[in-house]
Order: C-alpha cells, then sequence, then structure tokens
C-alpha cells in the first residue's frame, strides 16, 4: 500500500540520502514531496528517474501526508511538525527538538521497536553518535547487563551538512598548497589535519562543560535502552573524515562476559557486521562504512584494567544508520502496524 | 661545560627535532655527532649556522661521546647503545628497546627526575602518548590518587617518522583530485580523511587484541608513575593530523577532586598550560601545539557517572615532549648531576 510521504530538509547531506535509500529500499511511495527552506525553493533533485521540484516549507506543506520525514534543524521542526500532525502525517523527526519528551519515542529499530506504536504524531530519531552506539551495545546489555560506558568519538564532517565537507575540502586543499588567507564559514577551528573537541561547531558548551553532543550521548542511550541506571560519559570530537562516524567505546558490565562471546553475540546481532581479525588487519573503517547499511564492530578486547571490561570500536555512516536509514526504517515499522 | 654529543637517527622526523631544540635550548656542546644508517650518510645537515655531515652508525661512533640521544628504532637501540656504554657514553634512548627493564630509569623529568640518578648507562626516553598523559596525570595523582585510566588517543602520522608525513600529503591530495592509483607504501589502509584504530600501523596485535601502543600506554605510566595499582586501558587510534597527538582521558580517583581544583592544580603544573575557556572555545588543539614544549590540557569535567570522575583533553607535539625535547631534558639533568 503506498503512501503520501514528505521529506522536509531535502537538500541537505541527510534529505538526499533520504533520497538514495527510499529509491533503494523501493519504500512504498504514492506521492513524494519534496521541502525546504524559501533558499532552496525550486531546486530540482532526482527520484526514480523522475525530476522532482523542491517546495518551499509551510504549514500547508502536509495535506495528504502519510509521514513526514523531516531534517532540517531542530528549530524548524519545533515550528513545523505540529502543522504536520495536524494534517494528519506522522513524523520522524532526525532533530533533538522532542528526543527527550516523555511522550515522544526515541526509537533504534534493532533496540526498542516496540516504541514506535506509541506515538502521539510524531517519532524521533535519536543522535548519530547515539545510533551506532546503541546498535553495538543492546547485545551486550541484554547479555550481561551494561553499568557504565566511557566513550570517545571520533566524528566526520558531514554530521554537520554539505557546508562541513565543502570546508573541510577548500581548506585541506588551501594546507596543502601552503596559500595564506583560507577564510572559514562554519569551523570555530582549523579542521584540515586537526581535530576538534567539541560538537556541534557552534553550540555553547554547558555549565558542566560538556557539549550538547555528550549530553545527547549520556541521555538519548539511557532513554533508547530503557534503563536510566547506565552510566554514559562521553567525549566528542570531530576529525578531518568525511563521512562514517568511530567511537572507542569503554564498557563496563555486572556479569562477566569474554571476548570471545561479545564476538559471537555480534556475529547475529541484527544490524551489526563484526570485523574483527586483527592478525590480517581487519578492523570497522570509516572510509569502508560509507553507503553501508550497517553497525560495523571490531577491535573487541577485554579490559583488564576492570573485572568486567571490553573495549570495542564501532563505526557506522553517519548519514544513512546515523540519520536518514534510521528515520527510514522506522517509517518502515510504521507502515507495517498501519498496515497490520 | 659544554660536553660531546651524539645524535642516532640525525636524519629521522626526531633527529631533526633533536637539533632545533639542542639549539634554541643553547645546549652546551663541544663536538656534535650525527650518526644515522648508511643510506643517509654523507648527507648534511645545518646546525648552529655550520653543516654538519652525517656520518654511518658503527660501534665505533660513539668514542669520546659523553650523551648520545638515540632515535633509530629499537633494534638499532638494541645493538648500538652496548657499545655505546663501553665507549663511556650515557645514552637517552628514544626507543622501545629498554623502557620496561627493571634497572633502566624511564624518565618524564617532570614526573620522576629521581630516577636519572639510578641508571647504568641507559635511559629510556617513554612512548609519545605516554608522556603528555602523564604530564598531566601526575597533579591529579599527587592530588587524589588516580586509580583507573580508561584513554582514547588521536595521534599524529609524525609519530609514524616523515615517511608518514609524506603519504598522508600525498594521498590527501590524490582522494581531492579524484585520481585512482595512488600506491600506499607504510600504512595497511587509506589515512587520507580516514581513522586508524591502529598503531604502529606495521606491528602485530598482541594475543588480548591489544596493540603494543596500548600496551605501552598501559605499562608505562605504571612504571613512570611509580605506582604499579593505576590501572589504565588504552584505545590507541591514528588520525590524519601531521603532527600533536590529542588525547581523550578519563581518569577515576580515589579522593573526590572537582574540576576547579584540577583547574587549580594545571595553573600551576610544570610543563602543562591550562587552555580552558570553552565559553570562548578555547580549547586545547594539535596545530596550535605544534613547536611549543608544554602539554596543553583542557575540557576539564567531571564525569558524573562516578563518584570521583574527571574528564580530560590533553595535546602535545608527539616529536617535542613526546619524543626529542623529552629526551633532551633528561640529557640537561643527566649534565647537572655530572657537574653538581
Amino acid at each position: 500500500m503506498a503512501v503520501n510521504i514528505a521529506v522536509v530538509g531535502a537538500t541537505g547531506a541527510v534529505g538526499e540520502e533520504f533520497l538514495r535509500i527510499l529509491e533503494t529500499r523501493k519504500f512504498p511511495i504514492k506521492e513524494l514531496r519534496l521541502l525546504a527552506s524559501r533558499r532552496s525553493a525550486g531546486k530540482k533533485m532526482q527520484f526514480r528517474g523522475a525530476d522532482y521540484t523542491v517546495q518551499e516549507l509551510s504549514k500547508h506543506s502536509f495535506q495528504g501526508i502519510k509521514i513526514a520525514l523531516f531534517s532540517a534543524g531542530a528549530s524548524i521542526s519545533r515550528e513545523y511538525v505540529p502543522y504536520a500532525i495536524e494534517s494528519g502525517a506522522v513524523c520522524v523527526d532526525n532533530s533533538s527538538a522532542f528526543r527527550m519528551d516523555d511522550d515522544v519515542p526515541l526509537v533504534v529499530p534493532e533496540v526498542n521497536p516496540q516504541e514506535i506504536a506509541k506515538h502521539h504524531g510524531v517519532i524521533a530519531n535519536p543522535n548519530c553518535s547515539t545510533i551506532q552506539m546503541v546498535v553495538a551495545l543492546k547485545p551486550i546489555h541484554d547479555a550481561a547487563r551494561i553499568k557504565r560506558i566511557v566513550v570517545s568519538t571520533y566524528q566526520a564532517v558531514s554530521g554537520a551538512g554539505l557546508k562541513a565537507i565543502d570546508e573541510l575540502q577548500k581548506e585541506t586543499m588551501s594546507v596543502l598548497s601552503g596559500k595564506e588567507g583560507f577564510k572559514r564559514y562554519l569551523f570555530p577551528h582549523q579542521i584540515a589535519f586537526n581535530v576538534l573537541p567539541q560538537i556541534p561547531q557552534n553550540n555553547a558548551f554547558l555549565s558542566n562543560g560538556y557539549t550538547s553532543e555528550e549530553l545527547k550521548m549520556i541521555n538519548e542511550t539511557k532513554k533508547i535502552m530503557g534503563d536510566n541506571s547506565i552510566r554514559v560519559t562521553a567525549t566528542t570530537v570531530r576529525v578531518p573524515v568525511v563521512r562514517g562516524h568511530s567511537e572507542s567505546v569503554n564498557v563496563e558490565t555486572e556479569k562477566k562476559i569474554t571476548a570471545a562471546e561479545v564476538k559471537r553475540l555480534f556475529s547475529k546481532a541484527p544490524g551489526v557486521t563484526l570485523m574483527d581479525d586483527p592478525a590480517n588487519q581487519v578492523y570497522p573503517l570509516a572510509t569502508n562504512a560509507v553507503g553501508k547499511d550497517d553497525v560495523f564492530v571490531g577491535r573487541i578486547r577485554e579490559d583488564e584494567s576492570i573485572a568486567n571490561g571490553i573495549n570495542l570500536w564501532v563505526v557506522s555512516d553517519n548519514l544513512r544508520k546515523g540519520a536518514a536509514l534510521n528515520a527510514i526504517q522506522i517509517a518502515e515499522m510504521l507502515l507495517c502496524q498501519t498496515a497490520g
């Protein structure tokens, strides 16, 4: 049963990925409505071999829409999600606007699909760095109960949008050529050949010294896992990578679990590809994750500094599983529930 | 009192830095002898405005030498340090050859200078990523006793030598230009716009899944701090940065210590520059650490996932404090002790 779909923020990095994934997954679409800001309205985009014209987002944009995929930032979501709901659409929102609201499900289909049915018109898509971590940690939590997580991230610039990719490439070129005078317009410091311990780059730090990205990893992990007793600390860092987030994840569990057991769990976990063959220099890499659906896990080692500890290296395509794919998986489940 | 100095591995990335630092610190040198492999012998290098010719390293290279600075890899050190000692030189060895030997001091002058006097002809310079971490952690350990460290690193390619810098730059150019066919000769995977969770790049993983770099951080930290009860786990990662290692360090202490107290400690700690003004986007950055002597610390936050936890972001120039500078500081202390 094909439905009418709206994509809000169609011309952004995640918007482009929405179209690619809707196409390759043969999502049953009757009408596709591409929405964006006035600046991008009129732009043509391709979908299934046809041209689509991007329309300017307004409160009237959602008439007849069954599912609206939002990825245009929190303030746009806060303003337009209510109109979409009023028009009868269900929204899957990739922004942080509603994620921590008590009556809004925050869903990663491999972890807490049961939450989808509880929605009141909007389902929140978690933060990219959180999604890939919980996909990897869910099997460990089920088997040995996770008590504490210490995570440090290596996040690609595409998490900050298409402009960030452009800035990284241009600044890299400028550094390599030795020319002075490159004008940054997005990042507060050089990102070419450098790492920045601040995500997002334009956001004030919280009074406890954490960034909002770090707080998202802490709070969203508990909500998605449905376990407030999990303790999390995070340091989130931007690296000069175009696409694909990597994460160094240290986990303490209640029950002892060996590295061999963790590898067995991952070999059958949904959405996870085990890549752990160090003898052959096989481990997850951002460049290999690009365009792939799965979360890749490797470098699985027992942490010998505590009784029950595991270290992991977790990599995924931040624009796919970290954003567009996860949202579309949610939309697919919504369709099944409506059909059923 | 000027002395005769030999630099072994003079033409490498650390060797070049030795010369720069000996010059700027006005190290009292009578004769400077530059030594390297046959391949580099005959090469001219500049020091204090004069030309020096690199000589081929042999067992006879150390006659009359008072202090020999070694940075040519562990196998060269294992072979030639005994000849240097036999000739009456004291060796400061930047390789891993002797670091964990019980009768070899492993020294970071800000942390355990008292160990220098105990040498029997060789003093080991620790691993780069360990040096900057212990400089930052020593004041915290003294104030609140560190129980456990979870560290993830963001290490520059220059830690793998001049060839690694060359490969990063050439591969980056190749990726940006979209040309196929770039031939890697050092790293096992693409390092341009990617991160590699394997250091060193050419070294087999240990049976417990760790790399030798990770094991160095674990073992050397305990030895330098003189406290085997400190528990450490590490994930070491290469990032596409030319110079300057960054580290995300999570610390659990026995006594509660606040972020404000930690900042106070750092503001007066030797060898440390506190860079922690998030409101103005001030935090340590690899690009800012290049050519500087200090270890830069920022992003100081209490880790709310445990009772007594602190998160830090620690950055330093891996070729200076992480290698050449630390060795020369040791040599300076050797001179003082001899003079005194």
